[in-house]
């Protein structure tokens, strides 16, 4: 847990007042991901989970649909992390989904997305209540302990259907907090996540709506807005996207149908 | 300002009651910037100020110091913005800041913007009132249209030093707010923004800090916590970078020498 943070001194002015004290910050330092040693994407990363963020990277890139896909995952380096691929687990570009060649527009990113994803997420059963719903926010807050001590780190829950929280990551980067998630989740075989709910803190982006729909989750619940593009992605994929859970109230964008009374 | 927004029909549940009501999205789209005809990036952004924001990731990238660097910059296509470049601007690949051959940490990462930045933040002799500072957010907000409507935009505003606000933007991603900002001010012959003062909605990451470094801004504010890498960035380059701006205090994490009493 150490290296998630960092003590600081700071000055905190309060109404004019300077006072001296100390102060926690989340860490943030560079990763590099790498397959069969060749460099694929830098992200600015928390540390904590890095072969876990380096799995679930590949994973909601559509590199890698299954643990027997990795020979090896290991930490090669400080903040490197180079995964061994099996057989035919080919090497994908990073932003593969927004390059197709009909041009660079929502409609392609979401094909791109619906092409690539191994798994069906509008025949999920699933159905989750609003009190189900309501009561995540809190649930995930009160796990969250690293944001405790910062107020600077986004975190990602994975609930099962009974409600229990199964997975926490927490990360400076919304999108890694997810892709460490599902890089735990694979390595649990618990792949495509059907039956489960993704709680997230802060908004819901197109990148998320697609990790989401990646592993199979069919249920995406954010505390903020989501953006239009991620709506139509849950829209065309089937995924149920919920916004704004705030209190006893929240908005169901997309995928309204698994809300039960 | 109608692509910013869409319309959308949602069900609003209250209390576990569904209601059916309208609502306002916030317009997320791919948006590929090329450097004379090739392409360099691909940025989910929200549509608007879309030149402002090729130019403004050309200059934080180290590419563009000068509007004599630009020969054109054009909408080639919906969602792609082409600028040609003149005489010795070459093209630096996207994440230079994180390449160096020293490896991959926080340490080569700052020495990479403090060896590319044009602009020497450290010397500025701009002072600021802590009643200037906690006025910001609220001044920002008050500006800030499109969040309004949507709950979902990050925003970013330039103010000079006796308060004004000269350019205000906003996007779902928010180091794209922070490049439109810049690519307007670079248009504006403005750079290096000496004697202005940077605050945004969120929080503060490397990314951004690296951002107002290489606009020549000294003065960075956020409502939100900054990372331990955006911190250290600040000290080594003499930026003064101020979190948790709320009610009448705010915390000075770097260059606390100038907030004037």
């Amino acid at each position: 847990m150490t290296r998630m943070t960092q003590r600081r001194q700071v000055t905190r002015v309060d109404g004019g007042v300077p006072l001296a004290r100390p102060d926690t910050l989340a860490v943030e330092e560079p990763m590099e991901i790498r397959v069969n040693s060749q460099p694929v994407s830098i992200t600015m990363r928390t540390p904590g989970h890095d072969l876990d963020l380096a799995l679930g990277f590949l994973v909601t890139e559509g590199v890698v649909h299954d643990p027997e896909d990795v020979a090896a995952a290991i930490s090669c380096a400080d903040n490197v992390v180079d995964v061994t691929l099996r057989g035919e687990a080919g090497l994908t570009p990073r932003n593969f989904y927004t390059s197709s060649s009909c041009g660079i527009c929502g409609k392609s990113s979401i094909d791109a997305v619906r092409t690539t994803s191994a798994y069906d997420v509008a025949s999920d059963p699933i159905a989750v209540s609003s009190s189900f719903i309501t009561g995540l926010p809190d649930r995930l807050r009160a796990e969250q302990r690293v944001f405790d001590r910062t107020g600077g780190l986004h975190a990602a829950g994975l609930f099962d259907n009974s409600g229990d929280l199964v997975c926490l990551r927490e990360d400076v980067g919304r999108h890694n907090a997810v892709d460490k998630l599902v890089g735990w989740a694979v390595q649990q075989k618990m792949l495509p996540l059907r039956g489960h709910v993704l709680q997230v803190s802060g908004r819901a982006s197109f990148e998320l709506v697609q990790k989401a729909v990646m592993a199979g989750i069919s249920v995406l619940a954010a505390v903020s807005a989501p953006s239009s593009l991620a709506v139509q992605l849950a829209d065309e994929t089937g995924l149920t996207l919920i916004g704004f859970v705030r209190g006893q109230s929240f908005n169901v964008y997309a995928g309204g149908q698994r809300l039960s009374p």
